[in-house]
């Protein structure tokens, strides 16, 4: 038995602003088009749906957005989050390499969301927005803007995916505890919903209708903004405190990471622990690999085209370039629900053009079995998304034994997974499949992208 | 929207000992007695079921004991746990009085817990012991050990109480996915538990019966110890480490509690937080206040009698005297899994004769009710034990706001509510049940107490 090897900042070190890769791209990403004209939007395209200090940051080019001290505030709850070394994990795997993890199951709802939830709430707050509407999918994202709402007096309107809704009472019991309205989507609560469930009245829902519901309520509703969970420049951005953090905790550690290792969903969580890193490649040069890792099931980095796409599957949402499946994908079923987007946020797709990340596919039952291999060396039960991220972790440090290599290894347990025990149920007793996404389901998806832009 | 006040201690400063409030009492607590010859126990008495090390801990006068490295060492995943002021609850409350609590939830199985699963662990293991077994209700005390198991790679078998086992699966998953073994109780693998459902068939088991169970096969088998997740002196002095920091954390705030809260089942946690407190007042004199809170419906310290009484069903452990509801008492359904024992700790019992402590008892919906206060404010769902210690503190905020005192109110949040959403779900819908324990079944219990010591 190794020593339990935990880094912590002291509370003034939370840092006091977040890092704009945009700032040091080498490269501009495509910009985001109105799908009526094919023209860029300007900031004031996007002002239904978001306050302007969000979509400021949104288009920012400025390396470096002050954190509002009410927000480094409410960070303060939970912040700054442990760095660990996973020893006992080393040795069970009996690698040469350091395998270090940043740890943001201790926020309240237990995952990274809240980083974000909280930035979201107050900007809204400040610009006067009594309500806001969203979609989730697992609740993780849901449930955080609950709690972010409950502390700013936010009124919070939730679209839950239906298959989740039903199986996940618990995200939703959270999500009323924290005071939050929480709807099952499709619904018949708006124009969206209603057309959907005309045609498909037994739609056990997905991502994109959510989403599509939840832009409806904003932009035909004056004092209800919108928000995102992921995917945005500026979500993936508030997420960066995780990586500044990390920056510091290495520093403590007297190591620097060799690789970085996450999950990918819409990319908020990976983005957050690995853009100031790469910021710094970027900027003086290093080494550093990014390793995303993603479900076989629901592919978009590895198997997704690179286009302009919606963000929703109702085609409200304006045009991004990224990595995308189609908005009318839709994914077997497997049990990381914050990894079922068609689509991966436009900078890490544009980073994943630049060949400044790679990116790898797994199937559910080897993510889990790394995860339950985690979780008896090291006592945390990770989130099947975050399996992915220890999957992931776990391969390289297997690379490393085979090359005898003492690389150092840096990944994100973005959340525990003791709302889906569950899922742990169901592998421990065989039944989790293991199924890959549909080819023909994706090449009809795709064969549905819009001409505007591509 | 107040500041966020949280007190985090360096790591460093992780208590080096336990503190063992004997060696301060006014009076010696009424010994151990052997049930069939009425004697006082002899540390050899108990050597089938414990190892001599925590036997040792058990019947110690010393007031200090130190924490080995080791589990100093697991102790730093999670400890120092931080402790806040709940400003926001303050304001919300409108009272004078300043509320801080202890959070212990930040543990990787979510409560107070693996303070003690991981010390026990560490004994046994020490003293080459393989396989522990051990009893749970709604499953907290289950997945601790089976954390501190997985870590010393020690066999845990947890007896679950049948109710629970089919409520909470999710614990179940828990303790599987650090490893261990979770049997439904009454189950048919021990000779207690086949003659119980010859008698009962249809019953859904007690916290009493799963303990006669976990006894009968550490004290049937050599290489089986067994272990227990409250109530006994060497466990709540275990716990004390949670009170020894919040000492240090209350320097730091400058304050010092005028009352302390906490929930009462075993007692482990209310121990754990006050002990290190009400040494200092039986030390040097202070006008400290002490506050338990139990259910309405298990009341052992409001209703029960200070006898000597058995710890199980099947009547295979030694008497201790307690406050005790009878060890036959059944308790009516109500969702504070971890409050439902019929007996309280002999310590706190003795405390309680010693007129060092007071005791409140609650319905379920008013403590549900005050937890969900707490949440919206404080940003944290709390475990339903939790809630009876948050609601005794919001009584006392609400006393010092009557009376207009700012007295400093100190209470342990003792475990976070993720595994109990579908209690929050019931009572959001109104479907909880404010039952008093019933006063027939109570009158039975008491009637059958032993005449050994009595």
């Amino acid at each position: 038995m190794s020593d339990t090897v935990k880094y912590i900042l002291p509370e003034s070190e939370i840092p006091k602003n977040w890092y704009n890769i945009t700032a040091d791209l080498p490269k501009a990403p495509p910009p985001v088009l109105n799908p009526g004209t094919g023209e860029p939007l300007g900031p004031d395209d996007l002002a239904p749906l978001f306050p302007m200090d969000l979509i400021l940051q949104e288009v920012s080019s400025e390396r470096y957005i002050d954190i509002p001290e009410p927000v480094r505030e409410i960070y303060k709850q939970w912040r700054p989050s442990p760095l660990y070394r996973a020893r006992r994990l080393e040795k069970a795997l009996d690698t040469p390499a350091k395998i270090y993890y940043k740890y943001e199951g201790v926020s309240p709802t237990g995952s990274h969301k809240p980083n974000t939830a909280v930035a979201q709430a107050f900007y809204n707050k400040e610009a006067g927005v009594k309500k806001i509407s969203t979609e989730t999918g697992a609740g993780q994202w849901g449930s955080s803007l609950a709690f972010a709402g409950s502390i700013f007096g936010l009124e919070i309107q939730v679209y839950m995916v239906k298959v989740s809704f039903e199986q996940k009472p618990y995200r939703k019991a959270m999500m009323e505890s924290f005071g939050a309205t929480c709807i099952a989507s499709p619904s018949d609560t708006t124009k969206f919903g209603k057309a959907y469930l005309a045609k498909n009245p037994d739609s056990t829902g997905s991502l994109g209708i959510a989403i599509s519901e939840a832009v409806e309520v904003a932009a035909t509703n004056d004092d209800v903004k919108y928000s995102l969970g992921s995917v945005l420049n500026h979500v993936l951005m508030h997420q960066t405190i995780v990586g500044s953090e990390a920056l510091k905790q290495m520093e403590m550690a007297g190591d620097y990471p060799d690789v970085i290792v996450g999950c990918t969903g819409g990319g908020s969580n990976f983005a957050g622990l690995m853009f100031p890193f790469l910021g710094e490649k970027l900027r003086d040069g290093s080494n550093l690999r990014v390793v995303a890792v993603e479900p076989a099931a629901c592919p978009s980095l590895t198997k997704g085209k690179y286009a302009y796409d919606f963000g929703d599957t109702g085609n409200m949402t304006p045009l991004t370039k990224m990595h995308t499946l189609g908005s009318t994908f839709v994914p077997s079923g497997f049990h990381a629900g914050g990894l079922r987007y068609h689509g991966m946020a436009p900078l890490i797709s544009h980073l994943k053009e630049l060949d400044l990340l790679e990116a790898y596919a797994f199937h559910q039952n080897a993510c889990f079995e790394a995860g339950v291999t985690f979780g008896r060396e090291e006592g945390i039960i990770p989130a099947p998304e975050a399996n992915h991220a220890v999957k992931g972790a776990i391969e390289e440090a297997l690379r490393c034994k085979r090359d005898g290599k003492s690389e150092t290894i840096l990944f994100n347990l973005c959340g525990h997974g003791h709302f889906d025990m569950q899922a742990y149920t169901e592998y421990f007793s065989g039944n989790l499949e293991d199924r890959n996404y549909d080819e023909q389901e994706l090449a009809m998806a795709l064969s549905g992208l819009p001409s505007v832009g591509n």
